[in-house]
């Protein structure tokens, strides 16, 4: 079993990388603590990964679970290592259609799980509307658990809607059943684009040909727009994370 | 948009292969027939594909679509094609620690989508007990409505729970992050083993690598069961059908 991680929004009292010379204390409070405690059943000299979504990681040990004044759980750490991770490399950003309904959260939290850099709606033309303000609130606590889950560094980035023209270009992969198998670019950064379950329109494929797109089939069937996103940003990654010649 | 698509339980009157020399009418009944006509407005000369998830394909012309006396509606369709499908290749078996609650109808409808052959239940030390007899019949609808979404010509199948020792052996793929790439085998058949979120025992892990068992990291993160299980599935059929060479 990995260690237990808790996702945080701030450091507090943080100066520099590394080893942490003066020890750090941070209480976490709330839902965290009380999962962490209740649940996880951590006890002091017990020991968390902190992470805070945007590359800080950092290690704490358990000083102290205590209840506050007004009843409510808390953890008492003390920081003993933090570091600034890389960010995901190589960066597949992913552009798709909006799946309906629960599936756009499941998508977000497998494109999480895979290891995906970013992803925004993309909006082609047989797609239906992007997802709604609240919508995205949500969505920013999916990936948010999901950095928890998987012990992401980095959350998942989520962009605002892109038109298809701006969309295509070299170095971007669209997924159709018209094209071959995906090879290597060893390009830094990889963008997928995923179609709506209508697929593209005849006129949408010319215009990314004409761009310099790439067209990849990333599975013998049909697949809907989440299970189509996640796997193709997984084979991409696997592939631009090979050791060169294998 | 591709054609609608129905799942059959039986071909009426069915004698050869090919073209259907002598018309064999079908009347499709129930939901099937009312999703058709209201949801996907079909009329009198247009197409459907039928599938019957053991590899039987056929091309059907709509003749009419009516009410029966008991104000059900009914499909009348006339068989035009017919066509034994070959199973899939490479044959990708995945044996699973079971996912609570519904990420296991997930997790068997993106198998579907990516095209494995088979799921069944794998036994290892730190998995949650097998699904119910409930359970595997609703499976077995999950698995027969995503042959219809995805256009599968075989179902996947679905077993009985298979033990640790019984699974493991050459030919045979275990996910863990202590493994390296993958690599094609260019094998008929690969039998993929994912485990439960506990992670496998060290013990299994030396059981699994002294039977000859390929241990393959199949992405950078932890991934929850479902995703693991489906990720590396495509995967292995992504490299396995790779024209050779590439």
């Amino acid at each position: 079993m990995s260690r237990h991680r808790i996702v945080i929004d701030r450091w507090e009292g943080l100066r520099e990388e590394g080893l942490v010379r003066e020890p750090v204390r941070m209480v976490i409070a709330g839902e965290e603590a009380k999962h962490a405690i209740r649940i996880k059943r951590l006890e002091a000299g017990g020991f968390v990964d902190l992470l805070d979504g945007n590359g800080g990681v950092g290690l704490a040990r358990v000083v102290e679970t205590r209840k506050s004044r007004r009843g409510e759980w808390e953890l008492v750490l003390e920081l003993t290592e933090f570091r600034q991770a890389a960010p995901h490399s190589p960066r597949v950003e992913v552009l798709s259609a909006v799946p309906k309904g629960e599936r756009l959260e499941a998508m977000i939290d497998g494109l999480s799980q895979v290891g995906a850099a970013s992803w925004a709606p993309l909006a082609a033309e047989r797609s239906v509307t992007d997802p709604r303000p609240g919508k995205l609130e949500r969505l920013a606590r999916v990936a948010k658990e999901a950095t928890k889950q998987c012990g992401r560094a980095w959350a998942l980035e989520l962009g605002g809607a892109v038109g298809f023209r701006e969309a295509i270009g070299p170095g971007v992969v669209l997924a159709d059943a018209s094209g071959g198998s995906y090879n290597a670019a060893g390009l830094p950064s990889v963008r997928i684009l995923v179609g709506p379950e209508g697929g593209w329109t005849p006129e949408e494929l010319a215009l990314a040909r004409e761009a310099g797109t790439r067209i990849v089939r990333f599975g013998p069937h049909a697949m809907r727009i989440e299970t189509a996103a996640v796997v193709a940003a997984a084979i991409v990654i696997e592939h631009e994370s090979r050791p060169a010649g294998l």
